[in-house]
């Protein structure tokens, strides 16, 4: 009998791991059991979907079951849920949910790809129908029916992440009034407190209500109780990040990690012999602080599952780590953070210097020039860069992979300075933004250098 | 007396080594000639400004002589051109056309700051009045006034480099038939053939004629002969790039190098002691081909200027290098270079594999997704990524900063595959386009191994 390659999980990080280890081992036969109805969507898309931009949610997916099937031998079942694992045995409890019944299935190998799913407060009212995250594309098409058949006067968005923000916005190009309630001081935990307040200012500035230090105490079926306000709510949408599915893991005895999701090592190896993970339900280790995180995103489950994918294959791949790299829009700002924020150096013990500056996206003489925004990190001692945040116009964002690139090569904010970076009118001013912010660091450096 | 330091030239180079110099050594006499009216000017800036963007030519200009005066005891001298070096007696001639008259100025350290000149082939009526530069201010408003004036029936763009081509666009927001002619089988000689020609397919969709292979024969008062045809022209403008203004300094027998640029050090030295030159009139040394070249940019000249700067002053610097990365804008399309082409890399023998690929500038099911093409080129052996070229819609060509700084720091393209680049759907797809073309030459390098 062939060996068996169980994948759980039919998305990002599970048909990388799978279509890896299909190009490496033919002889493999791999079964990989979605719960769902459908693989490898992009979930980033939700939102532009719920917007009204993406027409079609079959446009969000990237490779459907038959494709799998047809082109690359991989077994695929959907509607099918894996309930329990049983590590001794080597077999996998599934509950078929088209059939209704439910069957063993053992393996030779076993990947854990079982994902995120928003993270839902204690609070009464959190389990009332109207209250939706936006994780699968079931969520999306329940959001934008919301939107379409409701016409959607109010919506409270509860918790300031990356998703719920975007949702906020799609939402209001849809006419509904759309409060953003957030229990911390700022949006976006991820960013530094000033970055966020742009993000903020710029939400308010297109209609959005933001409150902030605004926890939600309850949900009623029209309104939500918050930091003692009472906000109407014909619709309530999780935007407060989210929370590994690890529980599988956990009851079968793996060993989880940082913020409970399934502790793996670079090579993407859980505790237990033959089972791997990779993508949202798995830690990440990280290039700057050299430990392992959490960072939910689909480039990482990407990566991750890859390597997952060649190891279960027999041969040797190595997770390159995360920086925790990520860019978003919000009506007319754009946003990118790279490396580590002032909190994350102090939390880990890297004393740094943080250079903010103020500059154009392009020439300033340009008609269409627009304010940016740049803050980098460099550490104190080593001269190396360390972190980086960007908001601003168009064309800001994108800017931190130049930054990534820097931090991933060890430079120093004096490296930054002399890189030999574009120029032309239309593009930056002379001195991009982010050379302009590498020599401020550098000479804060030096003034911290002499302090000594 | 008070040492003195005489820079020729008050644009970009000279004046960033002026300024440089005055921080350093409040001590130090510093006297700017400039031939012109105006310093420290933009004239990247120029077709900006002829195309109508940029409304008036004082925003062209960063610091104004007054402001050198006022705030930095820099003496900038307009209308006082240098025409002679005499180094045995360490004296420039200086024709003041003030005041008509020619004055003797001795220097203790002299700063070559003297810039380039559209290049003019030798060619019957290239010397008539309406055939035209866009170096200086005053060229750009000589231009505007044409196209203001003249409602700019037929303009015909000699030779498709940057600024020729650049102005070509600018002109035709003026409603004015353009025909670019170039000698060469493509437009912008430092691009691959194949970016070239996307180039030129955006400029002939946006109502450009570009006719290829066509050298200009004789320029007549109200046509062009070129490659046997007649285009009319009321106005013809000179795009064929820039030669050094180095005759200043081989007349008074300073080395020469590449392409008749004014040969320098890293720390900005010529071969005459005390005698220092920056800018596009000198040249500048590659970080990949590590040998000089001639990178005639204003990016170039500011750093070149703060290095000579500082060196004056008695302090140590050198320059980091170039990599000749450029960016432009033409019509709807946006252009990226760095690093070394297929043909830089043959001719200084270094065996590359070229990998091109075609991408989205956004998740593709994005309505405003564009194309994208990225070519990356890395060394056979090392595998270390030496050059890459990209063209594309909004977003594309700034994404050459990323390639400039992997190839700064000696990345492989296996490192670029697995840097941790930023993804959200209005940003790029999943992979970002230069991380699939960093794969596609990992792969090919593989292959290029295995044949061996």
């Amino acid at each position: 009998m062939a060996e068996r390659l169980i994948v759980i999980g039919g998305d990002a990080a599970g048909m990388s791991a799978a279509s890896q280890a299909r190009r490496q081992r033919p002889d493999l036969e791999i079964v990989a059991l979605e719960k769902g109805r459908r693989t490898s969507y992009s979930a980033c898309g939700i939102p532009y979907h719920v917007g009204g931009e993406v027409e079609s949610l079959d446009d969000l997916v990237a490779r459907s079951p038959q494709e799998f099937r047809a082109n690359q031998r991989i077994d695929v079942r959907i509607e099918h849920e894996a309930v329990d694992v049983d590590l001794d045995a080597a077999k996998v409890t599934v509950r078929d949910h088209v059939h209704g019944r439910e069957i063993l299935l053992g393996f030779d190998h076993l990947l854990l790809g079982t994902g995120a799913r928003p993270f839902r407060p204690d609070i009464p009212g959190i389990d009332a129908p109207h209250v939706k995250g936006a994780q699968t594309l079931a969520d999306a098409d329940e959001l934008l029916a919301h939107a379409r058949e409701s016409r959607c006067t109010d919506v409270v968005v509860v918790g300031g992440g990356y998703i719920g923000l975007e949702l906020a916005e799609a939402f209001t190009r849809w006419g509904a009034e759309v409060v953003v309630v957030e229990a911390a001081p700022q949006v976006m935990g991820s960013l530094e407190p000033e970055i966020a307040a742009k993000v903020a200012e710029a939400m308010r500035r297109h209609g959005v209500e933001v409150h902030l230090d605004t926890p939600v105490e309850a949900i009623e079926p029209d309104h939500v109780v918050a930091g003692g306000r009472t906000l109407r709510a014909d619709l309530v949408v999780l935007g407060l990040g989210v929370t590994p599915n690890s529980e599988l893991a956990s009851g079968a005895g793996i060993e989880l990690g940082v913020r409970g999701a399934i502790a793996v090592d670079r090579r993407q190896r859980t505790s237990a012999e033959g089972v791997w993970a990779a993508g949202d339900c798995a830690t990440s280790w990280n290039i700057v602080s050299r430990r392992p995180g959490y960072v939910p995103l689909g480039t990482v489950a990407n990566r991750q599952g890859r390597v997952a994918g060649i190891n279960i294959a027999g041969g040797y791949a190595t997770f390159p780590g995360v920086l925790g790299t990520a860019v978003s829009r919000f009506c007319d700002l754009e946003v990118g953070r790279t490396g580590l924020s002032r909190k994350e150096a102090a939390e880990i013990g890297i004393e740094v210097v943080a250079a903010t500056i103020e500059s154009t996206t392009t020439a300033s003489y340009l008609p269409d020039a627009e304010p940016i925004t740049v803050e980098l990190l460099a550490e104190v001692g080593s001269r190396r860069v360390v972190g980086a945040q960007i908001v601003g116009g168009q064309g800001s964002a994108k800017r931190i992979d130049l930054m990534a690139a820097a931090i991933t090569a060890g430079m120093t904010a004096d490296e930054v300075v002399d890189l030999d970076l574009s120029y032309a009118p239309p593009f930056s001013p002379l001195w991009d933004p982010v050379a302009v912010a590498a020599r401020r660091a550098a000479s804060m450096l030096d003034g911290s250098s002499r302090k000594r």
